[in-house]
């Protein structure tokens, strides 16, 4: 891991707590601020988030809507003082021109969502990662080691945590959004030169939506644990695109909803 | 209340849950599926939810974007096999003419995005509601109330209830997005003729976002009460618009981040 590190400097978590009143007493709580993503000057999109790790926000989240696959020449050029983040073009697409979970064909369904990210995220292998089959003591562990420190400041904040098979944490991005949580790490993977994320484990403190596994499966993660339960869409979409989905990972047990051999029986 | 009752039917609770497979059990999830929303037969925006109450949902969105302020006659029509629902028009403004947290004047920042609500957000009388002073402890019992049939069966709902002064449920939704849940409370709302919810407590299973305020601040709800943790912006628009905002509500104990004279000192 490079520049931003792969935890939370104390400048950064620092940026992302404000203290407000409760009940006659200062208290911490996350920084919730819009952002706008620009590409090459022009406004894409305003997303409500915590301040800091915006480039890699601002890359991550174009990467997972399939808008870039590369970090280009300039880089993207952050202006703070306006939470603004301006990327260098071109797209890949239109962004006007299609989006996830819409499909002219067939109207608006669950399977046309499946669809389109079938078009985007790549084929995983089937069997076990590169340090052989996971155990599922290590998944269920895996949320402990998130060790949040904006979380453990204010109780309000989201994190994602991208792990290595022998559960080492790598990487770790905290944010009011979970969506910017996870956007912010695969952000800082392309940043590294790090996607697709093969071989990798993605894990998030809340529940599992449809929008972040799909996050991952663009990303390349095989594997991805949350905390809280998933969705229908959520279980669909990661038996599809042949990953290993968890859910209720809480220290000592953890529920398995789809899987292809990554985990020891 | 109307069509549609207060709570929710056993019939909608069996429409928003699925059954998975879970280490080879069959085990219940919350149903996720796209939705579109479309005005006068154009699509207007896709959003991924929990079926049941669409037509709630699509109104209750159209309000709390300030696109719509009645139902027009024809009513919305839904569409369930297709996941579209339509709704009649004519649009308070062009939706592609604004939207929140964007201000052209000073660039993106949270003040901007407070601003914009306070075009649309009534100003709230501050002092008691027309019940009296409400007590802690009736607004730390306010999340017991919520009795969640979906959440109870998969662990992965959201909702929101409305409360009238002394603490008794007068409407309850659930979705996996709590965004939605809220736009369904607001909906049916709507469909009521109980808007704006003066003399109303709005009450969230979760966190307390800046999205969620402004969704409240819209419906002229005073007071907003979370289990979780609200952000800095929600604290912020909250005092701005004479709301009471009230967090980690748990049963014996509640926080307050704002109020106006309507919680018993």
């Amino acid at each position: 891991m490079t520049a931003g590190g792969p935890l939370i400097p104390e400048r950064a978590v620092a940026q992302s707590v404000a203290t407000v009143m409760r009940d006659g007493e200062r208290d911490a709580v996350a920084v919730e601020e819009p952002l706008e993503i620009r590409v090459d000057g022009a406004p894409l999109v305003v997303t409500m988030r915590t301040p800091g790790h915006d480039e890699e926000l601002a890359l991550g989240f174009l990467v997972t809507e399939t808008l870039i696959d590369r970090v280009h020449a300039a880089g993207p050029s952050p202006d703070m003082a306006n939470n603004v983040v301006d990327v260098a073009g071109p797209l890949l697409r239109d962004p006007g021109s299609r989006s996830f979970s819409t499909s002219s064909s067939c109207g608006v369904c669950g399977k046309g969502a499946l669809e389109e990210v079938a078009l985007h995220a790549p084929d995983l292998p089937d069997g076990p990662l590169a340090g052989g089959l996971l155990d599922r003591d290590l998944l269920a562990a895996l949320p402990d080691g998130l060790r949040q420190p904006g979380f453990l400041r204010t109780g309000g904040m989201h994190a994602t945590g991208l792990f290595d098979p022998s559960g080492d944490l790598l990487l770790l991005r905290e944010d009011v959004g979970r969506h910017n949580a996870m956007d912010k790490v695969i952000g800082r993977a392309l940043l590294d030169g790090a996607l697709p994320l093969h071989d990798r484990i993605l894990c998030v403190s809340g529940r599992l939506s449809f929008e972040l596994v799909q996050k991952a499966a663009v990303a390349g993660a095989p594997v991805l644990v949350g905390v809280g339960a998933p969705t229908s869409l959520a279980v669909s979409l990661a038996a599809d695109r042949g990953m290993t989905l968890c859910g209720f990972a809480r220290g000592h047990s953890v529920a398995v909803y789809a899987d292809r051999g990554r985990i020891r029986a």
